[in-house]
């Protein structure tokens, strides 16, 4: 991983073998990163992909491998949560997505995160058993 | 709906049951937004998909219902129109996309709004019959 | 095409007939962008799409016509490489994800570039035949 710091957002190239979610947990740590939201593009040749069921609160996982080009990845970055989905193109040009555990990058990856003034802390959704955005506090 | 306004970005947080469109609309409304660029990543259970076949000058329209995570959410917002495209992820991780004219959270649904000084007004395009940006005038 | 510059960024509008690749350069050229991201939606009628083989080094692609809504664009832009991938909605809301090599606009094509500090020139990456960010300069 490599990135640049601007005033109000940060430029990332993740490389070969970064695993994409766990290199924005680094660079959230050692920048800091609060309210971060971010898009980018690249190449992975795994991925996690998540499906969450509001109705039954269940969440279930599975696991991608192959040559894929990343048509969208955007999400957030908190200081108790980094949330991103994500879109994979295949070889025939079908497409995948869902919730992004975690992807490993194959070729490159290019990533802007717009930083900000809310702090994106969570809490706890009863409703749907999720952890969301505490704007209100 | 929550949101928190920054110099140059709003935060929002959609909750369940919220119409995303419609609620763009009031925040557009309440915070006399009118230039937005947003993008943003959520689940929803309804969404209603359009497109548009520019030849024929028709527009199509099917309602999705189901669980769906959002993997890619964007657009713009001007005083007179609200744009968005959207893409969903199914339980098995096929995707569905199109124009986004509604979509109904379930879990949370959370959007960053990119305010700016131009105001997005609309003008009809004769040779499509859609309304385009008047950047021109 | 028309646009309007802002301090920090640029709102674009393709038209029909518009190629999105070759437009976003003309624009590059005349503003002198050199460090820019983007994302847009809108519709294309003609897309050709491509996918990397990273293990083979081996580049494909694909031409496809038809009426797509453009369900996610987004890249970047710098002075000697504008990239970028692409998500198309067909009439019946499936989707085609790749490398977006080139894209002709239908309806209307709706584009933010947010302009930065970072120059975002790029280097040869040997272990993937990719032409990467160049940040660690």
């Amino acid at each position: 991983m490599e990135y640049t710091r601007e005033s109000d957002r940060v430029v990332v190239r993740l490389d070969p073998q970064d695993e994409v979610i766990e290199s924005l947990r680094s660079l959230r740590n050692e920048l800091q990163i609060d309210g971060g939201f971010m898009f980018g593009i690249g190449a992975v040749d795994r991925a996690i992909l998540g499906h969450y069921d509001v109705d039954e609160q269940s969440y279930s996982e599975e696991t991608f491998t192959g040559q894929f080009e990343v048509t969208s990845f955007s999400g957030n970055i908190g200081p108790d949560k980094i949330h991103a989905h994500i879109e994979l193109g295949t070889e025939s040009y079908d497409t995948l997505g869902g919730h992004c555990s975690e992807a490993r990058v194959s070729g490159t990856f290019e990533i802007v995160v717009f930083t900000g003034e809310t702090t994106l802390t969570h809490e706890l959704d009863s409703r749907t058993g999720l952890d969301v955005f505490a704007l209100d506090n």
